[in-house]
């Protein structure tokens, strides 16, 4: 039996044409419809690993990717989880939501967080690629992965304000641990980049605080306009 | 006051020299010592995304690097966790191991699995490039990471099984999905990969299972050797 593989999207948002699957060759592979289901979303994801940032890792400043970051992320959850604002937030839902907060960039792309004009459909196009991606997964499942990208896109719950604490800063590290590459290469300003993490502090008083002095550091050392 | 920054070993196991830090400088920039050796340790491991893999990605056929094959990992175990032998495993825990395992290959470098001349002094870098590492961290939190990562190693806990099954599955799906490319590269057999992946059995039935078609699927399309 040939099926299509999707319900039309794929990677990198253009519609799929004659990508067709045998799945009688599956069932070989696969005990279970439910297990073919998870390891072609595991498949799928690997595409993250495509998807690039502008900020740049500090050994040899190329472009970090998605997966990278996020694996960074994660480590950030472990090892500051006791400046959250809250201290007793659910440090595994919050783990889940930092490892999969960026996988609807494999069909939307990233968008720089200080490209204004890439902003507009933005919001429409992560939503398509959440549903396309997560629908790859057993229903039930695309349920509760829906669920955690939304939580984290909210910003509401103590997880996901705490999530988007660390999804701030690490990019902040990056940028002052790598002399400022990618915030000198687009003129970036203070002002910007206050505006862009103030909400640090929803999640984490205590590293809002460090990270308004990371910033005035970079403006020190010539990394940052302050206009 | 300068002080030297390690106790003597660096970023790809050479001894380093002059590396000193100006700490008066980082007093302006860090509340607490604790705080600066948590962010010190982030910045440090920034370098997994380095360490080059033998296995390559599926989508271009580029080296998979450690940062990498951690997220992925961790994704592995959030969708697969129902396939662990023991019902009961503390996912949260399992996750962390698997984010950290491979850190100690920043000073240690890769060993590629199937190199038997790699191994000899290996389980020796790695125990100094864990202390290393993690005595970057405040005191109280260098004992939790060795000691995850020695639970790691030990593959003894449900938890180690489970995350050792996925840290062995990841490759093979990244294998098979890539025509067999690393295997074909070094001219892997079908024995070597058996060896080499049945405890995956001692963390999941199910997914060694499963992992075994994959190796018989790769055989039938001569990704690996038959002999």
């Amino acid at each position: 039996m040939l099926v299509l593989d999707t319900d039309g999207y794929n990677f990198r948002g253009h519609v799929l044409k004659n990508r067709l699957i045998d799945y009688s060759r599956c069932s070989v592979l696969f005990k279970s419809e439910r297990l073919r289901q998870q390891i072609y979303f595991l498949k799928e994801i690997d595409n993250l690993k495509q998807i690039l940032r502008q900020t740049v890792l500090i050994a040899d400043k190329r472009q970090e990717n998605d997966a990278e970051h996020s694996w960074h992320l994660a480590m950030l959850v472990m090892v500051l989880s006791e400046y959250s604002n809250n201290s007793s937030i659910d440090l595994l839902r919050t783990m889940k939501m930092v490892l999969i907060h960026d996988l609807v960039e494999i069909d939307a792309g990233d968008t720089f967080c200080y490209d204004e004009e890439g902003r507009p459909g933005k919001v429409e196009r992560e939503r398509k690629a959440a549903h396309r991606l997560f629908n790859i997964l057993p229903s039930e499942m695309t349920q509760e992965y829906i669920d955690l990208w939304e939580e984290f896109e909210a910003m509401e719950t103590p997880e996901a304000q705490f999530a988007a604490s660390v999804d701030r800063l690490q990019p902040l590290l990056l940028n002052l641990y790598s002399e400022g590459y990618a915030w000198k290469k687009h003129g970036i300003k203070k002002s910007q980049v206050i505006e862009r993490n103030h909400h640090i502090a929803k999640g984490s008083t205590t590293l809002w605080e460090f990270a308004q002095n990371l910033i005035d550091e970079a403006v020190s050392k010539g990394y940052l306009i302050d206009e």
